[in-house]
């Protein structure tokens, strides 16, 4: 435990406990904010090779860098579930716990013993979340699920890529993420109903229906009109001018936001006399004729620099950068200033760099107050708080 | 106020007072979830057209669907806030609430004199939360932000499309939603910590890193190998066999996670002896071997339709789906159970259909209280209840 000193604030989820008993991705991702945020994060491993994610990825010195990165802030325990004495074990944590995280298919909680009644039975402020594909109730409630398939059942794919082109997946496990993320809120949405009410209770987070609250105007535009959403590449579907434009050394990325902005972006270009052009005067007649527009855009961008124009255009207030690969974002000092990338010692593994919290608060900031885990590292002195404890 | 009757449980939120001062997409959805869990969200609007997705997207008798759905459960006040008056309302309304929520530019809201230090002596408690694009912080920091920008800015779009295509921003705007969960998790995480420390904070939550901290496993080989992640169309870039495959009548995603499930995979198909095969017999080697791989799983899909190896495969615990537009996932009967589109009225402009709740809860469900407010339908009532308490 972590606990802060007595002169410091407590961080959110101080004295909080929560049992793990998630693999891969969405629930350690959710996990892990938990942890961040101050949760005494208990991740329950199978006595094999414990979650798969240990043995994915790039890494050095004897651990995935992939786990690690999402597995900050736990303390692995094993516990063979298939097991009388493991069941025990996992029933004696639960009693003590304040949260249970699991994304087993719908029904294998219960069947391990676990059912809403015996979780009830057995904490009544326990508060259950479940990460799951499709829900636990409806007819695709027993369908085996993962993020790729989310996304193409869900619609997302349908609209992301080229006008003509083949629907593509998103480049992140997107529906994994967000549903982890989603996972995350509502579990301390429920504690704080639990500090209101008395009394646990069961939170769900779909992958489909978490990205589906995504659909923004791509849901309101087709349940409004009855159109069908299509893809559109880099062209928003409805504003137009907006998306990559290029530069003497490569593509800049504008995005005019109000009829205000494309004002300061054409003003910037020298070309704000185009819009007194019947074709160019509203964004409806800036749709029909986007190809006309792009193109004396272009012709305008072409006669200077990437930096020149993104200096220019974000002094004059209009929201505009470059396509930046991984390594280049990672070397940005927006990002490098944001500590988006940390460097975490792993006693045995060396110094991994990980990701950084998205999150900033001001008074109880997002902390490592542990590495991630080896295998089992936790077990005996895990299971030796509940014996002294008598349970 | 909706507040619960006597022998109801209370909502996570309830009792909670949003003042909402933002606007466009992110912050509204930030604030829609906390009213979606019993939070009074009062949506500060200006005098003239209010919110500009009012004027934004396709709707039915006076009403924009992309504002109702992103503005249930809110109480809309016009307030001039370049006049003193205005200035005077929301300072005594900010005395009254625990949270304020904003996506200005960072330092709009210190130059209209709510400094950090002017907001704590006003309300101590207050959970002042911040969504920005690049963070308050760093030399980004004054620069607009667009969701279409922090894509391209973030990296996101250098893995999106496909393998030899152009970068392409996600068919969503994912860094705006994605923002808008974080902000919300933010926010009650904020507010658990006041519970424990007395006093409220500051919580941010930058898109540019909302987005990055989804970047899984791309980061971590990235940061473990220094090898550029690169765009890979709908080829998983670590797992092999993995994607669509053609069915007798149209394309079968498919994603088999595990070893255990590529063999169920196979066999399904009557192909698992090609795993004896010195080529396939392991993930790495399959990596390699990707097309030929895939066009033996090919010539068996194509003997069957769509729905043959869907019912098939899901039975067989092999994650399988279809690439649904976005018309047929909403007409999806697993969509339709799980009520991902509501019906709600909106007195004055018909029934308006919108995107459901993600998150369930099992003993304080998100309920739409009231349905997206007109402009300035509430400033009557809300100044009136400052008046009445001596404000």
């Amino acid at each position: 435990m972590n606990l802060p000193s007595d002169d410091a604030l407590r961080a959110p989820l101080s004295g909080v406990r929560v049992i793990d008993l998630t693999r891969i991705l969405s629930g350690p991702f959710c996990t892990m904010m938990l942890g961040d945020m101050g949760a005494d994060v208990i991740k329950i491993e199978d006595p094999h090779s414990g979650d798969p994610v240990r043995h994915i990825g790039q890494g050095a010195e004897g651990l995935s860098w992939y786990f690690a990165s999402f597995n900050r802030n736990k303390r692995s325990v094993v516990l063979d579930l298939r097991q009388p004495e493991g069941l025990a074990h996992l029933r004696s944590l639960l009693a003590t716990a304040d949260v249970l995280v699991e994304n087993f298919r719908p029904g294998v909680l219960s069947d391990m013993g676990f059912t809403p009644e015996a979780l009830k039975t057995l904490n009544p402020r326990l508060v259950v979340a479940s990460i799951n594909g499709y829900g636990s109730t409806g007819p695709y409630s027993q369908r085996p699920a993962f993020d790729f398939v989310i996304q193409a059942m869900s619609g997302f794919m349908s609209v992301n890529g080229e006008r003509d082109g083949p629907s593509l997946r998103s480049g992140l496990p997107i529906t994994d993420l967000v549903a982890g993320v989603y996972a995350a809120f509502g579990i301390v949405s429920a504690l704080r109903a639990r500090d209101l009410n008395g009394t646990g209770q069961h939170v769900e987070a779909p992958m489909m229906n978490s990205i589906m609250s995504m659909f923004a105007y791509l849901a309101s535009d087709y349940l409004a009109s009855g159109r069908e959403p299509v893809k559109n590449g880099n062209d928003h579907p409805i504003t137009s001018p907006y998306g990559l434009f290029p530069a003497a050394d490569g593509e800049v990325a504008v995005a005019p936001s109000t009829e205000a902005i494309l004002l300061k972006f054409l003003t910037a270009l020298d070309l704000a006399h185009v819009l007194q052009e019947e074709r160019f005067r509203t964004n409806a007649q800036r749709m029909v004729h986007r190809e006309a527009l792009n193109a004396l855009i272009a012709e305008k961008m072409q006669s200077n620099t990437r930096s020149h124009w993104l200096e220019r255009l974000n002094a004059a207030g209009v929201p505009s950068g470059i396509v930046q690969t991984i390594p280049e974002a990672f070397a940005d000092p927006q990002v490098r200033h944001q500590e988006m990338v940390m460097e975490v010692e792993h006693p045995g593994h060396g110094v991994v760099k990980t990701l950084g919290f998205p999150l900033r608060f001001s008074d109880t900031p997002c902390r490592v107050h542990r590495p991630a885990p080896d295998h089992g590292q936790h077990t005996d002195e895990v299971l030796a708080s509940l014996t002294a404890a008598g349970r």
